[in-house]
């Protein structure tokens, strides 16, 4: 799984991303040489997924420093790609850390990018390692039949994964019967992302509808819960794809592990709890219509939220790649 | 709202519907004269809903009554009409009880059909009566704001509804705030029909991703969770659309009262828990294309159940036109 192409990368003066939105209709990369084209991806979600998103904001900034000689327009620059997505803290993260060495010039504001892809690799690999082993640990059944929800793969990382990356752990020691994924509406990123990586990765695997995780839970056809994060609060509350508040009670009743895995930087030091996470909405369009064609009444309204927040009682787990965390 | 047309009904000598696949983009009505059209409207959802079913069970047999002298022939078609679809217990209970007048001729068939749909708009009328009593008992907020899911309405039943005929009754006392709709996947029942209902009748809605429901009812959106039926056991059991025990799991966990609306018909007596229900798996298609165009990879398998088993402990009231049923 190692080497193959990266979520996001640095390519000949430019920014690559694997374009999210055509998968698995095609595979594609698409080329952005300005910030404003990446802030352009980042809201469309052509690259998303809080990992992946770190590694966007370093690489943009980076764009940024070679396209300004005016700090200031970095700067600019900069603050305008953290704006862009709200929830995800790894976005202003990797902006930040890469800004840091601007003093240092646009060469070494690259550098900083550059080593904070490497590291995203290595610490969700890290990650997925100590997450596997604890639900190893938890879980006697073998082979193990996991359900994930969205995508936490290498498509939402720079490499690897997160929640996926449990997987291929499990997979490559022998241990895994199949992945049951939630579609995950309203932008099918489970059917359209996770199944493509499953696919692509040979692991069994059968799409569902999120409405029907319970009913599954409900006949045993699941061992374990695994999903990534998109902010973490200290007292280990996790703000995640919309839907995941819901397995996680339905996992509760059920008494299967609900671990969640991410890179440390998900972590958001100064959250104390998920109460005052900003939860990004999104276009009333992604419900009331599918594929440009309307499924609900003209003027209907939507309460369509990206995200929820799962508290920390519910989750058995957060695991970094420092090991479990404690809250 | 008692004035409007029926969603089946018999006309000149043939069995109406309203389309409810062409819905909401278009308002039509099909004209069914033999029980394989009917069969195929029913396996394709241009009618569903478990008491509207109940009628088109009766309609049909009235429909084969006239279609065959040989008695043999007409109960070779009923039985056929009764399997179509294998949850909903109205169906063949529908077609039984129109079978029964069979010795007296089709007029009498077609009479006990008619006599059968004019029952299912007063019991529906009743039994929602007697839940939005018991919600004005449980929920001391008003205007009141409900969240429902899939389709009771009356595009469910031949008239009127049950979850949503308890919002027909709130919204005449004005004790009615808002509805949130479920928009239940993979059909959007919830976006494409409860949307178009409430919208006639000029009830505030929301339409929300399935996966949403728990998030709104963390953020306080929610007083009273109201859902229709598919098949009901002796115990209280009740097996409805996929994603309803989800739902209330989530609704016990922040103490909102779950009740669920049904004609008596619903109940089936010789099923004493929910574990023996069949239920019905759908096609992948449904999953693995949206509009015919495919949004997982080439042959990904899918889990599609159609509905899913509540059971009596997470249910507030199941609620007939007798009042709340005693398991």
């Amino acid at each position: 799984m190692e080497d193959v192409r990266r979520t996001i990368d640095w390519v000949n003066g430019a920014v690559e991303i694997i374009d999210q939105v055509a998968l698995p209709g095609e595979y594609r990369t698409l080329r952005l040489t300005t910030v404003d084209e990446l802030i352009d991806a980042i809201r469309r979600l052509a690259v998303r997924g809080a990992p992946a998103l770190g590694g966007a904001g370093a690489l943009g900034t980076a764009l940024a420093a070679f396209a300004h000689d005016d700090p200031a327009a970095v700067r600019g620059d900069a603050e305008r790609l953290a704006a862009a997505r709200p929830t995800a803290v790894n976005l202003s993260w990797g902006v930040s850390r890469a800004l840091a060495r601007l003093g240092d010039g646009a060469d070494a504001v690259l550098a900083e990018a550059l080593a904070l892809l490497d590291e995203d690799e290595r610490l969700n690999h890290e990650a997925s390692a100590r997450a596997a082993e604890l639900i190893l640990e938890k879980c006697p059944r073998r082979p193990l039949r996991l359900l994930t929800h969205c995508n936490a793969g290498r498509l939402a990382t720079v490499g690897w994964g997160t929640a996926l990356g449990v997987v291929w752990h499990l997979q490559a020691a022998g241990h895994l019967e199949y992945v049951l994924a939630d579609e995950t509406r309203p932008l099918l990123q489970g059917a359209r992302l996770t199944a493509w990586e499953l696919a692509e990765a040979g692991v069994p695997y059968q799409v569902l509808p999120d409405a029907a995780a319970a009913a599954a839970m409900a006949r045993g056809m699941v061992d374990c819960v695994v999903v990534g994060a998109d902010r973490i609060a200290v007292n280990g509350d996790v703000a995640n794809k919309i839907g995941t508040y819901g397995l996680a009670i339905a996992a509760a009743r059920h008494e299967l592990p609900f671990v969640v895995v991410a890179p440390s930087s998900t972590v958001d030091p100064d959250l104390t709890s998920g109460e005052s996470i900003v939860i990004e909405e999104r276009a009333p369009e992604e419900i009331a219509t599918i594929s440009g064609i309307p499924v609900a009444p003209p003027g209907t309204n939507v309460f369509n939220p990206a995200f929820d927040v799962t508290p920390a009682e519910l989750i058995t787990a957060v695991v970094t790649e420092k090991g479990p965390m404690a809250p």
